[in-house]
């Protein structure tokens, strides 16, 4: 998406440990418009697919995933972040690292909320080492239900995450995918 | 309004220490065409005050203020929460307390996206005691912005968050009141 990769190249800041900051318009201040196309794409390469639910992860990816499921006329759900082990009988749950922020999380979705037959679409804001997505796969997967694929705004395809997961056969769909980075000379270069 | 109110006492369950669950449709999953529904009300209400940003608090205020602020075709802003306050210079901040969670938590946003000369909507999904619309408002107005006023999905009219702020002048419109709820008989009454 050719308008992402030039809104990253403006508004994008890169700091030294492969972090690419995009606060101004992602994930503290979200360009509302903005996503509103993005979710439009999402919903144009996965309409045929009988998404009837939109899943993601707190916090950042909500507002995408929210703004996208309208498209699909779909509920959305997002799994929370608990530092705790302390699972429920009514909860699926996945162990996801974060990379960024140095720590582990448990993730839970209520059981009620994903159920046997539904067609999820896992939306989210990055994929790098995929740890967010594999949770999610897993939670879906745990119901019984069907990951359709992923949407996801910006992908570091320099990191394993996208390719380990297409290469079992998901399809993610990214709208950006930064080939390489510099926090020195902050230039950012796209896969083409 | 009235489809909502019929909606919270369908699936709405209450639980001791005025617990008001809404995860089927406002805060884990998140009913997507009905908070679209929320949404119009709310650019119905305030869509000639001239907003130009919507602000709310991670994580359950974030899918409704992003959904609310397509219709003002403007930027969706979400304070972060930490539990430490380790504050730095160029974020706005305030102290909240949550009576549900029983702790207190600061949050904050970055100094860049509110900026003075904003007239800023803020959204949530539940109004009680007051506590996370009065750091909201802090932030706000600590930046030079002028708060318009605020959307509230679920307001829980008896407890004094609302009537406080509505005292000191600000735009306060609950889309549903609850007069009164029983955990133990599940019965929820809205104000007229």
């Amino acid at each position: 998406m050719k308008a992402l990769e030039e809104k990253i190249q403006k508004e994008g800041q890169v700091y030294p440990g492969n972090v690419l900051k995009v606060g101004s318009f992602v994930n503290h201040q979200i360009d509302v418009p903005f996503m509103c196309e993005c979710g439009k794409e999402f919903y144009n390469e996965f309409k045929d697919a009988g998404v009837n639910k939109v899943l993601t992860i707190e916090a950042s990816g909500i507002a995408i995933a929210a703004l996208t499921a309208q498209y699909f006329n779909c509920p959305m759900v997002f799994a929370k972040k608990s530092k705790t082990s302390n699972i429920a009988d009514n909860v699926l749950f996945a162990t996801v690292k974060s990379y960024t922020h140095n720590c582990v999380n448990q993730i839970m979705v209520e059981k009620q909320f994903v159920n046997p037959g539904d067609k999820v679409l896992i939306v989210d804001d990055f994929l790098a080492m995929g740890e967010a997505l594999n949770g999610l796969i897993k939670i879906v997967e745990d119901a019984g239900a069907e990951v359709v694929g992923a949407g996801i705004i910006i992908e570091k395809a320099f990191q394993e995450g996208g390719a380990a997961l297409r290469e079992k056969g998901y399809k993610i769909h990214s709208l950006a995918r930064v080939q390489s980075m510099d926090a020195e000379t902050g230039k950012i270069e796209f896969v083409d």
